[in-house]
Formats: structure tokens, C-alpha cells, sequence
């Protein structure tokens, strides 16, 4: 079936209007690039000023083009872009292509509402403004006026490049081209008038001559579009590796000028990315170094990984990279060491394989080598360093012929070559099917990232979130007190403190009685949230006189502290001891809603900002996974003695909270539940703080 | 002055032993190339079965040679190699590159003694065994069998590379190469039997035609030598930018199964590399990369950068891995913004300045948007995104005129490049100053680099470690119990909790109203070194029936868990309230001796390591960085209300612990001071514990 955006990617007729007869100005590039790379459809350039351009005949108008063409190039001066937009929409035309700027971005909203509008009411899907177009190489379609066209090397290739900065998108594709990564489409968005990055990233999810996505944003305003997007590329396993800039507060200042784009708060994102599987990259090279791993679609099917070395140092290395990524480097079983040794007496056997120099004089020892270890050892991914040798004149062919019957042996392992070697010999090797790679130490980076993706791929959807529990109360629309924040949650289905809200001294003592056991007694109100700044919180009370002199002393302290406050009472709770304190929180986002939060208590949260962020709502595998990311993750598994925790528990209860702030998001503003104890068996909120959106 | 391994890497006479007709063989290459390459020198070709060898006479044997050469190069098996270098000692020698593999690498440890005895009796210099040899290309000199000589294209330069792995050295080698940069000198130690790493990173250091040092070990043996030539290269002002391999268990693993090395652990060479100012390299790719940036000797005085950008989007990149890295975007005065704006309306001109793509119709506007901020602002260096602007055939000509402008006009400025550009007009660029990078955020982090760079060597050489004070005890040599420990380690300057040893209950209440309010009270043996486990302590005790009541439950407690234990009386010391727990730590390395380790005490050392380590001794500055890295450093500065710490009191309790420490480097096997309490004013020992080495 055809998708919305075929008629801008692969246009069976165009037309350019403002196109220039000099091939070098940014009207003529489109016709120029189009016209020279063989593009089969039909191309009508409208310039009111001549007859023809660059040869072809000229239109006076869209008005005067004889169909409604798939896309139209709009490079003609803000001044009369409205208006030409509109003739295109009135035409027929399907989609449109926006160079002009002086939009969103110089603060012209208006004019930008205006267009997204006649997008809108027409359906004509249109990219930009402000952008720089759109390729689609093997299609010969170049509706952009970037310089990029005219430097390909690599074509052919299965990936697809979306950025929404135009600038930054030629960059990528002349990285990309530089890594041998044949992308094959590109797209710059510039001020999202209409067309999108999520969309465009659904467009690849869904086309069948995209198998890798290179992805450049600043700032998303469509929430469940980028999440369909990201979901549909991970059901496709199509790796998406993204750079998502501003996450530093100097970045974000640069990204709020730059751009009239709404950058979320960057954890926002990173949840966002965890969550779909997405690889974010921190620099270009490592954004092109993992896509083009990804793009021989082997993924590994689990993190052991084997080394095979020339050098022993290199050996090392690789070893250090891999263990810092995550990757096992489980040695070899003994049997298979003894097989090696008794080839090459002074290899290094354990894994690294360090098979030295010598198996150049032997070099079926190589292949044996590297047959035995895949053959009789279970690994999942195979780094093999040869230096230069693969290039050098005295071993270039048995080399050739070592690693071609290789891979055709083994065609399904992951096997990843690092090696020096001219330009034309690694596209050699590439076509046998090697990611190769010049350092080591980077393709072991790589490797870790297809093995990301493969666990990604394996595992497939996350668990669906448990339901709302039935008789959840919603979340309260104004200020509510503790143990109303508690009764909220945990109707929702979190565990909560055994506790009671004694209106009077003697019902503190029956509460007590029943609670059977040390209470911690604190005054309720909705006035007073940071209860123990006015000495509203009495800790470890077992005896029904201390009991009845507490609750006098509390409603004291709150009265002579906040005389105008709301007091409901006074909360009675058993009083929890042991366990490890956590903390479980949400925030709103203004474009992605409700995020869950999860972190541990004390310095782990407050010097160390060690938490972790997911979007709600989210299963028990995905609270899992939340735990299992932050740093302090050992205090879970029992310090010193100390039992482990119930991480089952915890996680739930991560869950839980995920699909109340879903269901309320419209009213959630902010929710902590802090402490959240996780114990030895279960888990219990101490403490729980609800704060509504205020009215706007 | 001639250095020692003058006559090993500027040879004015070498002889090749070994030598053979044919130029690909490994006796062969040394002659070829050296041949090839324009040596000055005499060559002596030694080969008892030909007249001559590719050319040259030969002599059959290294005593038939008419001359004591400089330097021998010796390519003989394993069988008759002492033999052989035992003759070019005889014969007065003056260096030796043994290729010769077959000793402690194979186990083969006695016959590499006595080619270290060799060297040490008769003088003669000699690298390897096991090596891939030398050279220096500017000197036309190739004591080598690597390919790599084969492949230079970036010669003259002012790098020396230094490798324990000949492999690796070789890879380093064209890493360094594909980097454009020019490493004269390239030396590989192989199993170090005379010369080591360290000894030839002593020359760089001293060598004028070397400014950056390019190193990889796997291991040390001599802590001596490489602190030595780490100073002088700190010293002198020259990078060195280190791999140094096996940071994990898996890595360490394959180190030792590779080279007969010792491998400390890690922590220590760490300590070592912060302490001289050496970079350490995680990957190849950054090895040279900084290196890279190194050569071109401005180094910023300071970490404010400037960032110019055509692409807002690479703008934030920037900012973001600037922020990252330490750097400080700080933003540009008022005044200057205003002028820049008034100069591009629509630039971003807070920092990153986005001069957009405009400014490339108006040249000149480049040139004054960079140097109104390098007049006007007070930056350390300034990082400028081009993309590929330099290199279309649209701008190439006006970008070379700007770019070698401004360079002229501002010599030191640090002014560093990112564009995407072919390698001649990289070379282009980089003869007019500037360091090239294609990736942005690889030029922010090579500019980082070169930063801290500047950083040390402002700084100079760091204070002198405090005098050990008169009177100061020396370390025990048999256990000592806690109160030992801490009279000795206050002797050594230490501050220590107020405290006495009590001999019977009434002594315990005398030490009590001495110290005149709350009291812990410890029982006090050599024997029980875990004293919390037995019940040992008690906390908090302020009356005198409680104290002479604690001193009889000690003691019994103790008789009861330790019957046989020594026991020295009952320690009563003052209860330290408040502050923020710190751990201060020695441990005893095999290579480097004493190191002084820092944390924060809690989970900060028990779960998430989060410890520092220096060698021993040192002085405040050293002690303040140290407190500076750590993660939790935020703790020192008082956390929630808390007032923040003594920094200078703790800063010296580890110069002092440091001075300690080497002072009995012999004796001493670990010391814990756990906790040390850091007050808001002053600081103080708690607990100690000294375990002296035992006797072996």
C-alpha cells in the first residue's frame, strides 16, 4: 500500500518552482542534481521569467502545469511562499518541498501557522520550511539544494538519514558516506510545519529499502508520534540510532535559540530512547561507526563475545572495551584451549585467542583457528584484529581466501573484522560481509551495540502494563494531605504503610493497638508538606500514653507553625525498619506526558543523581530494567549482610505507579513517593506526595 | 650532551646481523629500508654464508666488522642470539635491537637474564629481546621488520611513539599516520631486557626534534624510571598521551598470559597518570586524535571556549560535549552580542555564536564575527564548525583567505577546526595552525584535552610533600591495635580523636572527665583487629557508673569471643559528632609502593568504589585534587543545610598520611583510617588500622 509520504520520497512527477537556469544557485541545484542522476519521472520547472531552464521547457506557474504533480520544490522569497504554497495546494499537488525560510524560526509563527494550516485543510504534505530538502538516491530524486549530492560515494545502501536541522544533515550524510554507510534517503524537516521527524522515521520503519536509521532531532513536539515511530522500527528491527542534542544546560540554551522547537527535558528523552530501543550516539562518529555495523543485519544473539588477535596488547584492549560495554568475555572451555595449543604452541588460548604473527606462515592455522572457536565454543559475536596484514602484498591474498570461506561457512555468525587497510580493500571485505573496522577498541564498541539491538530484537514488545486496579481512585485535582496521597496510590494498587488518621488521642490509641507493633505518628494536612520542618513527624511510639501525648503534641505544633492550615487529624502508620530506601516519582512533560522516575534514597538521589526515567505506562519487564540501570543497583542485592531486596515487588509497584500517572495524566503534575521501602518480602510506601497541575 | 640511547636512535654506524638478500625478509627489511631512505651512516651488513648482501659487502661475523659500530641490529635465532650479542659487547657495541623472540616471553627466563647481565657488564644498550625494533625518519634509520616504514605519508614531524607491543606500536604507527601526524621517532621494547618504556619517553622528553609522545605498555617494572621521565616530560612540556591496557579483570587476564610483565592493578597506574599530567587514552582513535591536536603546540590558558558554528544544531553539539568535558561556555558580554547582532541580525550570539550560512555571502563577516570575539571576550579557545563550506568549489577560495587571515592576525590563539574536507586541504589547513577535525565533538574533546594540557603546565610542578614532624613514630612491624596505630599515625601530623588506654575502670572514668562529655569506649587488641563483630565497642556513654560499667563488659566480651587475644585495656576516647565521613587509605603496590587512597565512607566506597588514588607521598595541591575527582564530592560541600567541610584540614591529613607512607614504604602493607571525619572545621581519625608486611 502506498504511504502518505511516497509522493515526497519517491515523486513520480515534480515540479520546481523558483528553479534557476544556473546549476549552482540554490533554485537550480534540485533541477540540476534530478535531471543529471537520471530521474525517470517527469520534471516541470516553473519560472515566470524565461522559456526554458537548464533546457527544459519553463512554466509560468504551477497553475500552468499540466498535472498535479507528486512534489513540488518551493525556492522562491518568504514573501510570496504563502501564496505559492496555497496555488500548489489548490493544483493537486501531493506534497511540497520548503527551502524558503523566514518562518517559525525568525519568529514569523503566524506565517508557519498559516502553512501547516493549508496543509492540513488540503492534505498536501509538505516538508519544511526552512529546510533543505529531501534525496532519495536510487530513485534519482533530489529536491534539495545541499552540496551532499555531489560528493556520493556509497550508494545503494539501505539507510535512511532524517534530520531535522538541514546543516547538520549534510554533515551526517558526508559522515556516513565517509564510514561506507550507503544511505540512501535523506531528509531535513527545518521547522516541522508539517511533515516530522517521527513520521519520517515511520516512513523508513515501514519501507522496504530502509534497514537502518541515522536520526537527528533538537526537540520533539508530537509525543505518540515519535513513539509509534520508534515502536514500528524496533517490530521491523530496524536499529534507529539517534542524536538527540541539548542535553547539557549550555546545549539547551544553543537549542532554544536556535530552532522554534520545544526541548523536553533531556531524561524525558533518554526514557524515550530506553524504552524503544533506540541507540542514542554522543558524536557523529559514533552515531556512523554503530549504523554501520547495523547495516549488515546481524545482530548477536547474546553478549559473548570471542577476540581473536594478531597482538596480544590488542588482545587486551579489545578485552577492556568489551567488559566495559557489557560484553562477556567468557574464556574458552578447556577442551577447545587444548585443541588451540596444540596448534600454535605459543598462542594465547584463553580469549582472547591470540594467535601471533606465526599463523601468517600457517595460515590454514588462521581459519582452524576461528572454525574451532565457533564450531565447539558458544559465542555470540567474534572480533577478529589482523593489523595490517590483510593489506600488506605478501599476505593480501591468503588472507582474501581465509576470510571469504569464513563468512560463506559461517554466513549467519557475527564475525567483525578491525584492520588497517586502503579504502578499496575494506569495501572488499565488506561485500564478504565484514563491518570492518580501523581500531579495535571501536569495533568492540560497535559489537556492543548490535548486541543491544539483538536483545532489543529477541525480547520484542514489553510487557503490557498491568491494568488499574478496579475502584482505583483518581488522582485528587487540589492539594490533599499524606495519607490521602496514600489512599489514592494505593487504591491504584501500590503498597502501602498499615496506618489510620486518628481525628483524636483515642483514636491514636486504638490505631496503635491495632497497628500492634512501634508507630510513627505525623500531623495530616494539606497545608503542611514538609511535615518534619515543623517537627511534625514522631518517630518509633509504643505505649499507649506516648500514643495519646503525641497526637496532643502534633496538633500543637502544627498550630503554633501554620495556624491557618488544614488539619485533618493525625496520621498513625506502623513503623517500617530495614529494607533499602527508594525513591519512585513522576513528572509531567509538556510533550510526553507523565514520566515515571526511580532512584534510591538518601545520597543516591541527592548528591549523586542517580535515577532513571521511563514514560508512562510501562510493564513489570520495563520497571525491571529501570532497576537494573542505576548506578547504586548492589544496595538492591544486600550490602554488607544486608538481605536482597524484593525486586519483584518494586518493580511492580514501579508498574503500578506508571499506569496511575497514565491514567491521570491530565491532572498529575508531580508525585513522590519517598521513602519507598523495598524489604527482604514486599515493598511499602513510608510517604507519598501528590501534587495536581494547577488550573491555567 | 649525547644520551644513552643516542648511538640506539641516531646511529652514525650500524651493522645488521643477520642480514639477508632478499629485502621482504625479516633480516632483510632493516637493510632495505634504511638503504632506501637516504642513511648516513656506514652499514655493515654481517652474513657468513654471501659476499654481499643486497649490494653491500658482508662480514661473517660482527667481530670481522672494522668498526665499533653505534648500533647493532640482531636477526638470529633464538639458539645462537646470546652467543651473538655477547660478541657485539665484546666487540664494544655501543646499542642492540634483538628481533629475536624465544625468551621470557616463552618462559625462557634465564637465557633473558643473561642478556640483561650482558648489557649491565659491558654498557652496550640494547632493545627487545622480542622486539619489532626501531627508527627515526629523519635520520634515515630502520633497525625494523614492521611493514610500517613502507606506509609513511606524514613525515618531518615531532611525535615519537613508544610501544612495549610491537604489533601494537605498528598499529599506533598508521593510526598515527591516517591522523596526519608526523611521528619521527618510532621505538618498540618488546620484553625489556635493558631498554624499557620508560627510558625512552626519558629521551623524548629530552630530545629536541620530539614535542608530543605517543606511548602504550601493558606493564612497569621500574617506578623509579617511569615517574622520572613522566616528570621530565611534564617538565618540559610535552603531551604524553598513554594507552595503557588491561583495566579490567578480563583485560589484566590477557596481559599477563601475553608479556612477561608485571601488571600492577589498575587503580595505581591511574594514580600515576593524574599525577604527571599524562593523558590517558581509551582508544586508539583518541590516542591519536589528541595527540593529533597536541602537535601544534598552544595549549589554552584556561577553560573558556568559544564556539562558531554554520549549523545551530552542531552549535549545541558542541555546547553539550563541551559542558561535558569540563569546558565553560561561558556566554559572550553584552556588548559584543549587540555588535554581533547588529553585524548578522538572525545569529545566535550568546555562545555557541551560529553565524549561519549567511555569513559566506558576506566573507568578511566571518572574519569579524571571530575577531570581535577573540578582541572583545576573554575565551582560552575557540572551536569553529565549518562543515564543508572550506571545501566546495563555491567558497574554498574566500574560506583560505579568512581562515589564513585570522590565524595570522591571532598566532596564540587556540584556534581549532571542524570541517569535512579532502586530506590535502586538511594538510592545507593545518600548515596555516589550525588542528582539522571532521567531528565536532572530537574537536571539543581533543580541545578539552589540549586544555588540561595548559592547565599543568601553568601550574608547574606541584608542592613539595610536608616534612614527616619531628618525633614522628616509625611504622609498626608487627600488628598493632587501634590505639597504636593512631598514636602512630598522629605522631606522623594526622589529627586523631581525643583519647586514652585504660588499664582498669578507674582509669577509664579519668580519661572520661578529661575529655569532658560523651565518650566511645573500645576494647583495645592487637588480636582483634574487627572489634564491632565481638561487641567490642560502645557508643555514647556520659556518666561515670556507665563508663566503669563499660569497662568491665569489654573486657569480658573480649575474654569471651578471643580468650587467647592480647589485650591492652579498654580505649576511651571523645564521640565525634557530625561531619562527613571520609575513608583514608595505603596500600602497598609490588612495582610502585605505598598509595594513598580517598572516599566518602558509606556506600560511596561499599557500593559504588568511588575512591581515588595517588603515589606516595605528595603534597596539599596534590591531596585537593585528589578530593576534587571524586563523584560524590558534592557531599564535602554540605548537603541539604549541612555546612560544608574543612577541605584544607583533609587535604593535608592525606599529604601527611602520604608522607607516612612512603617514609615506611618498606614496612607497610595496608592502612585504614575509616572513618576519618571531615568537620567544618578540622578533621579527625575515628579508626585505624596499620598491617605491617609480613616477613617473607
Amino acid at each position: 500500500m502506498a504511504h502518505a509520504l511516497d509522493p515526497l520520497l519517491k515523486p513520480r512527477s515534480i515540479a520546481i518552482i523558483g528553479a534557476s537556469d544556473t546549476a549552482s544557485r540554490i533554485g537550480g541545484r534540485p533541477l540540476h542534481f534530478t535531471k543529471e542522476q537520471g530521474y525517470k519521472g517527469k520534471i516541470y520547472p516553473v519560472n515566470a521569467k524565461r522559456e526554458t531552464v537548464q533546457g527544459l521547457p519553463a512554466y509560468p506557474s504551477i497553475k500552468d502545469v499540466p498535472e498535479a504533480v507528486d512534489s513540488a520544490v518551493i525556492s522562491v522569497p518568504a514573501s510570496i511562499a504563502v501564496d505559492v504554497i496555497r496555488d500548489c495546494a489548490e493544483c493537486g499537488v501531493k506534497s511540497a518541498v520548503i527551502f524558503t525560510s523566514g518562518f517559525a524560526e525568525m519568529g514569523e509563527d503566524a506565517a508557519q501557522a498559516e502553512i501547516s494550516a493549508i496543509a492540513e485543510e488540503s492534505g498536501m504534505r509538505m516538508i519544511g520550511p526552512n529546510c533543505l530538502g529531501v534525496f532519495n538516491i536510487s530513485h534519482g530524486w533530489y529536491g534539495t539544494f545541499a552540496n551532499a549530492p555531489s560528493m556520493i560515494k556509497v550508494a545503494n545502501g539501505t539507510a535512511g538519514i532524517i534530520s531535522q536541522s538541514g546543516a547538520y544533515g549534510s554533515h551526517l550524510f558526508l559522515a556516513a558516506q565517509s564510514r561506507g554507510i550507503g544511505a540512501n534517503y535523506w531528509v531535513t524537516t527545518g521547522n516541522e510545519a508539517d511533515v516530522d521527524v517521527a513520521e519520517v522515521i515511520e516512513y523508513y520503519a515501514q519501507a522496504p529499502d530502509v534497514d537502518v536509521i541515522l536520526a537527528y532531532a533538537e526537540g520533539m513536539k508530537d509525543a505518540d508520534g515519535i513513539c509509534r515511530a520508534l515502536e514500528m522500527a524496533r517490530d521491523a528491527k530496524k536499529p534507529v540510532v539517534f542524536m538527540k542534542v541539548g542535553t547539557t544546560d549550555a546545549g539547551a540554551r544553543a537549542a532554544a535559540s536556535h530552532t522554534a522547537s520545544l526541548a523536553g527535558a533531556d531524561a524525558v528523552y533518554e526514557a524515550l530512547f530506553r524504552q524503544y530501543g533506540v541507540y542514542r550516539a554522543e558524536t557523529t562518529e559514533e552515531l556512523a561507526d554503530v549504523a554501520y555495523a547495523c547495516q549488515f543485519g546481524r545482530f548477536p544473539s547474546g553478549n559473548k563475545i570471542s577476540l581473536q588477535t594478531i597482538s596480544g596488547g590488542v588482545g587486551v584492549q579489545m578485552a577492556d572495551a568489551s567488559v566495559k560495554r557489557g560484553l562477556d568475555v567468557v574464556p574458552l572451555p578447556d577442551p577447545v584451549q587444548k585443541k588451540l595449543k596444540k596448534m600454535i604452541p605459543y598462542a594465547g588460548v584463553n580469549n582472547p585467542v591470540d594467535f601471533t604473527a606465526q599463523a601468517l606462515n600457517d595460515p590454514d592455522l588462521m581459519d582452524k583457528n576461528v572454525s574451532l572457536t565457533i564450531d565447539e565454543a558458544d559465542y555470540d559475536s567474534h572480533v577478529i584484529y589482523m593489523a595490517s596484514v590483510p593489506a600488506s602484498p605478501f599476505t593480501h591474498d591468503v588472507c582474501l581466501k581465509i576470510f571469504g570461506g569464513l563468512q560463506e561457512k559461517y554466513p549467519k555468525e557475527v564475525l567483525v573484522m578491525s584492520m588497517q587497510a586502503p579504502e578499496d580493500l575494506v569495501r572488499t571485505y565488506e561485500a564478504m560481509g565484514y563491518p570492518c573496522f580501523d581500531d579495535p577498541s571501536l569495533a568492540v564498541r560497535a559489537t556492543a551495540a548490535l548486541t543491544r539491538f539483538g536483545e532489543i530484537y529477541r525480547r520484542g514488545r514489553p510487557d503490557a502494563p498491568p491494568p488499574l486496579p478496579n475502584g482505583a481512585l483518581p488522582a485528587p485535582t487540589a492539594a490533599v494531605a499524606e495519607h490521602e496521597a496514600k489512599k489514592i496510590l494505593g487504591s491504584a494498587g501500590m503498597p502501602m504503610t498499615k496506618e489510620g488518621l486518628a481525628a483524636n488521642a483515642e483514636d491514636a490509641v486504638a490505631i496503635w493497638t491495632d497497628i500492634g507493633g512501634p508507630v510513627v505518628m505525623k500531623i495530616a494536612s494539606p497545608d503542611i508538606p514538609h511535615k518534619t520542618e515543623i517537627g511534625g513527624v514522631l518517630l518509633n511510639i509504643d505505649d499507649a500514653a506516648s500514643v495519646a501525648d503525641g497526637y496532643t503534641t502534633l496538633i500543637e505544633r502544627a498550630n503554633d507553625a501554620a495556624p491557618d492550615a488544614r488539619i485533618d487529624g493525625v496520621i498513625v502508620a506502623e513503623m517500617v525498619s530495614g529494607g533499602v530506601e527508594t525513591v519512585l516519582g513522576v513528572v509531567s512533560d509538556p510533550v510526553f506526558g507523565p514520566a515515571v522516575m526511580f532512584g534510591l534514597g538518601g545520597v543516591f538521589v541527592e548528591v549523586l543523581k542517580d535515577v532513571t526515567f521511563r514514560l508512562a505506562p510501562f510493564g513489570i519487564d520495563e520497571a525491571r530494567r529501570m532497576i537494573d540501570e542505576i548506578q547504586g543497583r548492589a544496595m538492591l542485592d544486600g550490602v554488607r549482610g544486608a538481605p536482597s531486596s524484593d525486586l519483584g515487588a518494586l518493580a511492580e509497584a514501579l508498574s503500578r505507579l506508571s499506569v496511575f500517572a497514565a491514567e491521570n495524566a491530565d491532572t498529575i503534575e508531580t508525585i513522590d513517593v519517598n521513602p519507598f521501602i523495598a524489604l527482604p518480602t514486599g515493598a511499602v510506601a513510608v510517604d507519598a506526595l501528590i501534587v495536581p497541575k494547577t488550573e491555567t
